[in-house]
């Protein structure tokens, strides 16, 4: 069997060679979006075996063997680990067209040194020869965080965290890379949620700040914002299935909070809890503004989406979906005219998880970009099902051609595992063979220093010019 | 004029030629979802000319001769045979980039051995050549579909059927094609139009089975799904423009229903309808599982536009559109969720005639993969405008992105022609390319045994797996 | 560096280049919708330097500058014209995959004969030759028209307009382009805009025409479309942020507009907005099509989003964006089948911002083709941020495939700006491209007679056949 990953994987072109090679490869990694667990880099958590470093926790995973038919015992359930590897063998080596496949293949040959891509027939030796490896010591959180050559990362936390882990990386000087935390604050804002008020009161227990109305609400949210900013928090992400807007007043927004704190079992109208929505965005947004923090949204997906799945397996497991449905345009717009109106539109990084929305996205950033900075609202990285060959690709043509590429913020993993790192490799190549091309058909001067700039800005410094605080 | 269909039509590299040569092309046809008569199979129709068999009920031809500015008269109207075909190879032979070019090439060269496109230059000759065949007894319906190698092929049946023409056709040994029918029961959702309560008499009646209430509605129906099992079908196919869904009772059914019953000239709001037809959408996914059958779902095409021609021809005369909506997400969801729920998730195909939804039903279909086998949901092959080169390529790659490939179900022509069966080759053609790319491109491991497994799964063991009975 | 714009630029192929060499290159230019203004070319209007003819107006560069963080002082503000150029240069030389990048290069080419893209480096070299150019005595409105060989022209125009330009330059002998009117009536259809009134009694004052009632407004605004037509108009266009429409009457159109004329401070209901502007859309279309005219509509573009520039700048600066709403398709097939049912269904050209919806329009379209002629009803070219490579692309690739390319009326500038005729040429490279490619790849008989109409059907002959009378 051939070397999958050669020097040449995804890069089509002289011209996107010498890109990755000379300028995008050595970039260190600045991932400002993750979901990796503080507590395990803190405690430097040491890894067993593949199963647990490649399918425990891994939803993208399981939804692909779930597709081929593969029992939920051998995902989730209690069979061997060594069989749960192997069931992802016999799936993975059929997998053509899918990222997961050049995923694996990577991440085999970056962290471990194989270099065919997983099959049936090398399934044994692949298991032993990784596990050796794991065995060694070379595979705890922290080794697979440098190993990946990380400047940089952010977390995702609750705003209830008190961010213990946090402070504990950051005092081990032994330990170079920054780890800061980002604030998401959905639960706050999910005002429907039959848990909303359990969890404003242990908000409330956890800030020692009591909530009996709106402004008390904006004092504790200022509280946390604050505990965050102290722990070197600079990004805010929030998550929301369609975005809803209203102009609305805190007056409105009073009434509602008020009327759910008198009678918790009351259910809100559809209309009432979007104006409070509204109101906590206006709020958090010029508290992020103020703070020089960037803001995130992600909206577009339907979440747990199959009941006995969610009952069984909680969130989180694979059973999610694009929801298919573009009424965010005149919502959002009006939010970011509303916040530009008072000086106080954060940097924002949009996302949808609808590919459609590519272009809708790319234009709509266009209309609120203010003069500080290049693209001062972005359009995201390809967002998880989008996380793809294509999908990248796509991003990437209409962001060049609605917008200005050079600008672009660039890759993130979004990832709950520490090998993940190998998705800024593959961005990378992509983006490389994306500007090759253009270069190689005559549609742009083959400039390699212009040429180098652009992806070196990408790659790295304009994360770093956001995220790192000299 | 050169050959248009080479050996290498399609087919872009040496492992492309490989896949489709080796594994892809003498596949035999399961064309699990197409309108041929059955009359006609059981009588083996045979045709009389050129037009005949290919312009008349050809809806996508009509189409295409009015886009190019063709007289009604010269389509469905009252000129020779001669003028039609004619008229058809004007339009034809400047049809670029359209793919009733390449379909209408691949039948002349497949079932007339005629090697050159349709222009008006050959177009005597053409029509002198094809007819002399037609006219020697090798152009019967049953000729057809043998010389096609079906295997299998499903057609397309209301409840009120007898299927005595699908019984003929089985009793007679000496064809040895299965033909099963498909259970298609619009009509019986149809609570809006106007002709639904003489629809449900004439049900009732053909069954000789009463429907005065929502149960006996049940039983009636549960009636006509065992004689369609009778008759060997396992396959049930819905269409609707939109799909809706809400979470329902039979106590509500039961009332609605009866309410339709007492005043026939009632129009019921759309909120009524739509809990109707959930409730018998729960009724008949319950009997389709409980059989062992698949259910189809196609939506998002609005039909009959044009109001004046409808008056004129009639459905299916080429005068329908993409709805371009994709507010499905949910409701399918919910519907899905709660099959689930109760254990009574049939196999299910879904088609939606937007090509946008693409990533979309292949993001909703990973929430309900059983575990019983490979994409116990299937997203449907590129449907009717979306079945052309791109259309199919673009399904393709995002079913490998999103889901699982090699369980795909494969294609179908959904046509009411006997010469249709050279799409499959068209299909496996840019199927094979589509595949032989990745591996030319260093993105797939070049292991023959996997690709071919995956060409023959796609283009015959899947279908057959779940259509034929040992 | 090498010169970007060579004569294979966007032609890979040897059969695209003969088709573009041959058969596009050479065909005049019909330029059906643009916004050039009329008074400037009555009075040929002379140009002073690269910064007016360039980024003076051209809401397309500003907003690329503003997603570049450029500061607003250099794009719309007061920094000096040198200036201005610079920072435009410092963004362009970036500005990979943008479509800009390559009209300007294109620009630079064919106008002042600079090989090289713009970048800082060559910025004062380009500026000083650039300039020495203008001020020769070619770069007036009129020089810049015939140069670019444009055999007819239609500006966009209010129904206030009293066309004297017009006049003006179709009595002068000595200019041999045809500019015509176009009509634009988007302000008699916004009954919801405060100043609608205001607008209303301007009209009725410069068309003498009393307006107390529906029946007088029909008669005024015939009176206005006689006036049109007796200057050459042969063209009407609408913009609307989303498509509406119900089926209406002359009375409830009436009740309406007496309920807004008799209290003009009134806010109408949207429902009533949509009424009152569907019956006069039925009057409108009607009318055109009584005239052997053609309605242009445009939709899917929420406009001005960003409330403070709006202010500041006003309309068309460079803050619109894609609308993202594909609910377009129901009402619009309800008008087209209305206007069908009683024989008025004018020639249409529709044009939807929304990339998305280009297989949805392109299945619309078929079911309103009379016969009269190909593609009585036309899909527009790409639109605004879909007028780059890609978008061209795709929509000749969907047009071709569910409709009939051969019947494309073609390309427009859509522009300000008198040097956007090279965006033709950028148009027909892509065409003859896309074109070779199908016959290079077998996908199309390479019959150069065929190959080469189509090429001059799409270019010149199609647009010529409806606007040129002879």
């Amino acid at each position: 069997m051939a070397t999958l990953i050669n020097n040449r994987f995804m890069l089509r072109s002289a011209t996107a060679e010498r890109l990755y090679f000379d300028c995008a490869k050595n970039c260190p990694i600045i991932d400002y979006h993750c979901h990796l667990s503080a507590k395990e880099i803190a405690e430097d958590y040491a890894f067993q075996n593949l199963t647990e470093l490649w399918l425990n926790g891994d939803h993208y995973k399981w939804r692909l063997m779930r597709s081929a038919g593969i029992e939920e015992k051998y995902i989730t359930g209690d069979a061997e680990d060594y069989e749960k590897f192997l069931a992802f063998a016999s799936v993975l080596e059929k997998a053509i067209g899918n990222p997961i496949y050049h995923w694996c293949s990577l991440e085999l040959l970056r962290y471990f040194d194989i270099k065919e891509p997983l099959t049936m027939q090398n399934a044994e030796q692949v298991w032993n020869l990784a596990n050796e490896k794991i065995q060694s010591g070379l595979f705890t959180a922290r080794q697979l965080i440098l190993r990946s050559n990380v400047e940089l990362l952010c977390t995702t936390d609750d705003p209830i965290d008190d961010l213990n882990y946090h402070r504990a990386i950051a005092e081990d000087l032994s330990f170079s890379t920054v780890v800061l935390p980002a604030f998401r604050p959905d639960q706050i804002l999910d005002i429907g949620k039959s848990d909303f008020i359990a969890y404003l009161q242990a908000l409330s227990s956890v800030a020692n700040c009591p909530v009996n109305s709106w402004m008390e609400l904006k004092i504790l949210l200022s509280q946390r914002l604050d505990h965050f900013a102290a722990n070197g928090c600079r990004l805010a992400d929030h998550g929301m299935t369609k975005f809803t807007f209203v102009p609305t007043t805190d007056d409105e927004a009073e009434k509602i909070f008020h009327k759910k704190l008198s009678s918790p079992d009351l259910t809100l109208t559809e209309e009432e809890e979007t104006i409070y929505r509204s109101a906590l965005l206006i709020f958090l947004a010029a508290e992020y503004h103020a703070r020089g923090w960037t803001m995130q949204i992600h909206f577009g997906c339907r979440r747990d989406n199959n009941s006995p799945a969610l009952r069984k397996l909680g969130v989180n497991t694979g059973f999610d979906t694009i929801l298919g449905d573009s009424s965010f345009v005149s919502p959002l717009a009006e939010y970011m005219s509303l916040l530009t109106e008072h000086d106080m539109l954060p940097r924002m990084i949009l996302y949808s998880l609808n590919p459609n929305d590519d272009p809708i996205l790319d234009t709509l950033i266009g209309c609120f970009q203010t003069g500080h900075e290049p693209l001062w609202i972005q359009h995201g990285a390809a967002w998880w099902f989008n996380d793809n060959e294509h999908g990248i690709r796509e991003h990437l043509r209409s962001l060049a051609s609605q917008s200005y590429l050079p600008g672009f913020i660039g890759m993130l993993t979004d990832s709950r595992s520490f090998l993940s790192y190998t998705r800024h490799e593959y961005f990378r190549r992509i983006l490389c063979d994306f500007l090759g091309d253009l270069v190689e058909k005559g549609e742009f001067d083959k400039n390699m220093d212009t040429l180098g700039s652009i992806v070196t800005d990408i790659c790295y410094n304009n994360a770093r010019r956001i995220f790192i605080k000299e």
